[in-house]
């Protein structure tokens, strides 16, 4: 992992990102986000964070699946009959899942093929046409990691890009925006060893800034009427070149709720 | 529970309050909140929200312990043993814990008497003098109600007040800011019965915009050097006359990792 560049900051300016069209497989999101950019008068920065929601790389990817092609499979069949689920529902479930954790009505928690521990493998029905669910992307990783070379080759302004999703925690009700991919800003910053102002070495010092700050653009991201699928966060002083959502994931052994 | 207001918002502002002393007990934060505005050059507007670490309400309501006066038990010297951890600490994570959840090496993971999920009860040493730990608030959901009273009264806006802590997750690694005291703004905003864009009724629609919002004004609070313990978060327009942080807390029944 390479050096993690850190200046504190106390000013951010949080910006959702209006008038993307509805994507479909093959759009050029980053054409389609600098088209956007225009038409709300806005430019990019050095430093700027932008969050792009995964329901629309999911869609430029083609992750858009028709239901009536899905043929679900006995363990689906079983699944759906314990949950309440839709059978072809569940086995997209189960496509996209590792390993099952939890089953209760209409829910299934699951690690992903990608490690992310959620509900359903992030499968979601809203914002599609009827009859059509939405896989997370395939590599969401790699994914942000395209856009940002592509949007700092356009814009000649050294970014970072995060793709965010909405997911349900333990012990709280409600979903918050989540990271599942971020290229730029560090994943976690690990800021052991440094002093508190007792000159005392802290102890809790690694803070999971990629989640903090797709929860903070899912204040602006909105998935109703609004139609927000994009944010920027402004003023973080924050790089490190190799990023990599998988510095917040838990190895199982660590997790003391696995 | 009182109806919520909410209206979309695509811009927000988070700026990080520097410039108050060290709290001690009995100090007056709204006092000093507002000698730090002015020292900062900021006002306050209709619709602001702001975010108190709970460190600096727990030092103002005298929750900090000096570790000498603590006599651990039988229970928190097996404890002690079992994770590593100072038995006078084990004792006062005890004091303040409803139910252990998980024990590990160097980590106790309690519900607290407040109802809220985390790692030593939330029980801190550092930014506090050698030989001292900082306990939780004892009712922060009754602080933050008491504090907006007194800031609207001495502004005369209509203001939210948070507290809030960083916690650990499960599934994730580093810590998050989150709520532990909400009043004006809803802990968690139901949207349940909208329609998508696609004239569906949406699935998952329980945002937990406080925990967002503790998470966003983590990115400008400082707990090194910076020393920044406020936040003040323009631009949502969000309210909810009797919020309560008790709404985002899953009642043991609904909580799958329970």
């Amino acid at each position: 992992m390479s050096e993690v560049k850190f200046e504190f900051t106390n000013h951010l300016e949080i910006t959702g990102v209006k008038g993307l069209p509805e994507i479909s497989e093959g759009d050029d999101l980053t054409s389609l986000f600098f088209d956007a950019l225009e038409e709300n008068g806005l430019g990019l920065e050095d430093g700027d964070v932008i969050i792009f929601t995964s329901k629309i790389l999911s869609k430029s990817e083609g992750r858009v699946i028709a239901l009536a092609k899905v043929k679900p499979g006995s363990e689906a069949e079983r699944i759906a009959k314990e949950t309440g689920k839709d059978p072809k529902i569940v086995q997209l479930i189960l496509n996209e899942t590792k390993e099952i954790l939890r089953i209760a009505r209409n829910i299934i928690i699951v690690e992903t093929h990608h490690g992310f521990v959620c509900a359903n493998a992030g499968i979601d029905e809203s914002n599609v046409e009827v009859g059509k669910a939405v896989l997370l992307p395939e590599d969401p990783q790699s994914s942000v990691s395209r856009l940002r070379q592509e949007i700092e080759a356009r814009s000649g302004k050294l970014v970072s890009v995060l793709t965010s999703d909405t997911f349900g925690r333990a012990f709280r009700d409600g979903v918050t925006g989540i990271c599942i991919g971020v290229s730029g800003i560090p994943a976690v910053l690990d800021r052991r060893g440094e002093q508190d102002r007792f000159g005392k070495i802290a102890r809790i010092t690694k803070e999971a800034v990629a989640d903090e700050v797709c929860a903070a653009a899912n204040l602006v991201i909105g998935e109703f009427s609004e139609g927000i699928p994009v944010a920027i966060v402004r003023g973080l002083r924050l790089m490190q070149h190799d990023s990599d959502i998988k510095d917040v994931l838990f190895l199982k052994g660590n997790d003391l709720f696995r």
